[in-house]
């Protein structure tokens, strides 16, 4: 029976050591990927099972690194996702993600579930309403390496992975300054967040350093493809409507342009438009999208190689934060001056 | 310090019975959502440890439910995705994603990190590489309920809430017929894959049904944004070039639109094109893109339903299957008559 499949056995059939074998099983990293998979793949055929007691005993580590993100279906996170997991597989862990779907009482359960299911680290990103950060700082102090991407809580002593999201919203609101545009709306998301105050404070800097007044009713918080039409018609109806549009993501910027578009706006001619993120979303919309390319893949790389150093060797005192450089995709929706 | 907040503390902070927070810790099913959202904030805040050792000798479930589907960005798996969460957060459950990347090895090792974490359940979509079932059918033996969804092993006695895929391709096939359409082009999944070829067969038996030849120039295996570019130009460079594309999924669809624009030729006037899962891709693009309306969100809601099912009570021999309703979403990127 499938129960007496030995590891001489796959041995035997790979033409390889027994000792091969159970190294490649555990995902030791001096077994290369093509081993670890054609070993993996001739286990799972013969329906090998280790002894679960005996290895539970002698090697407790499941092996895994968990992952708590916003939102998945954001294209930002999905590439994060696969930066990780790149890194991750490739030294031998496997990855599994948990969504707080925005929400702080979710992202608390989320963070027991990586602790009951012994996860060996965790990458962060917090929610909109996470303002306490207990939770996942418990985390740490139980054992469990930590860092953070992309949203980081402020002030505190952690490991991260961020963007500078001052720079990149001053050089997007700069790109639409030096396209001509001179009444620029911003679409933000809630200045709690630290990246939206962070997003808003660049956008008010380049606003500044051009000598263009800041007008408050341009700065509207809306950070959804949803929200942005209510938003996008509001500021077309004020006496001095805007004639371009900072979005604090690119779902928002494409509600902002379909919005326009059904008032018969031209976009960019009459109102020009940047995004940030540059996801898949900001090539397919007619005119395609201009926007920040916030790198989320590295981002991932960077966030999971940094966590298996910690996983290795636990950060002693001082922690490290990791800056990801980014830059403007200029497509059709700021192109005013050809 | 933290480690001496009990749960008569939380209880009387929040005026309510001790073993009301305590089932409320323990995600028990009697317990409100509400009352548990803020039990867990406030024990989060106070920085609440339950005696782990006592608690995992007592009570040794996670409360996980693992998943394993292959490509996160996709749209379809992140709707499929929230309606798993929404039934299991709600049952007390938490929700782990792993991705497979569309490949089998990468399957088999989420499927033993599923079992080492020790999760109580497993909702699957098998990998487009996966042909081999064993990693997958050998947790359901050692005891871990299975339900699998969109994806489901062909021939093999399962648990799965799936979609009718060759009646939803005849019904996208014959209303490109019905529009006008003589010369429809195919751009298929590999066909190994069952829901591939499950709409292959729709699509022949459309075109059968009202008396259109089937031309196997007109099939070609490219089920990606990219793949869509080079099988496109290839068929508008036939002598008889189709006037209608029947896409595997959106992606592919929305590639096909984008190059056939870029070619200068008008859809969907000299081309009509309709795709597969209606996600939000499908509604940004200009013209906006006709799909399958795959309702992802409720198969994550019945697949979820029949895996806490199975876990409070196995299968007796008999496997269910669940299917799911599907519709035509009709956009513009069809609307050849008026």
């Amino acid at each position: 029976m499938s129960s007496q499949v030995t590891i001489k056995d796959i041995a035997k059939a790979l033409n390889i050591s027994a000792s091969t074998v159970s190294r490649a099983l555990k995902n030791h990293p001096d077994i290369s990927r093509e081993t670890k998979d054609a070993v993996n793949e001739l286990a799972a055929k013969l329906r090998y099972k280790p002894n679960a007691v005996a290895l539970s005993l002698k090697n407790s580590r499941t092996n895994t690194i968990g992952v708590i993100i916003p939102e998945v279906v954001h294209y930002f996170f999905s590439s994060v996702i696969s930066g990780i997991e790149d890194v991750a597989y490739e030294a031998g862990y496997n990855v599994m993600v948990c969504q707080s779907n925005e929400r702080y009482a979710r992202e608390v359960i989320n963070a027991q579930a990586l602790d009951s299911n012994r996860v060996e680290g965790a990458l962060i990103s917090v929610s909109k309403e996470t303002h306490d950060f207990n939770h996942l700082m418990s985390l740490e102090e139980n054992g469990m390496p930590i860092v953070f991407f992309d949203r980081a809580p402020e002030g505190l002593d952690v490991d991260k992975v961020i963007i500078d999201d001052r720079k990149a919203a001053y050089n997007a609101t700069r790109h639409l300054i030096e396209t001509g545009c001179k009444r620029i709306a911003h679409l933000a998301a809630p200045l709690t967040l630290g990246i939206a105050s962070e997003r808003f404070e660049g956008y008010k800097q380049a606003l500044k350093e051009y000598g263009i007044p800041f007008n408050e009713d341009w700065v509207v918080v809306a950070d959804s493809f949803e929200l942005a039409g209510d938003a996008t018609r509001n500021l077309m109806h004020l006496p001095s409507p805007p004639d371009a549009i900072f979005a604090v993501n690119d779902m928002t910027a494409i509600g902002a342009m379909k919005t326009l578009q059904r008032m018969s706006i031209a976009v960019p001619q009459k109102v020009a438009i940047i995004g940030f993120s540059a996801g898949f979303f900001s090539d397919i919309t007619t005119p395609t999208l201009s926007s920040v390319d916030q790198h989320g893949y590295e981002m991932g790389v960077e966030a999971a190689k940094l966590l298996l150093e910690r996983i290795e060797k636990p950060a002693e005192g001082k922690h490290k934060t990791c800056y990801i450089d980014t830059h403007l995709v200029l497509r059709e929706s700021t192109r005013r001056k050809s």
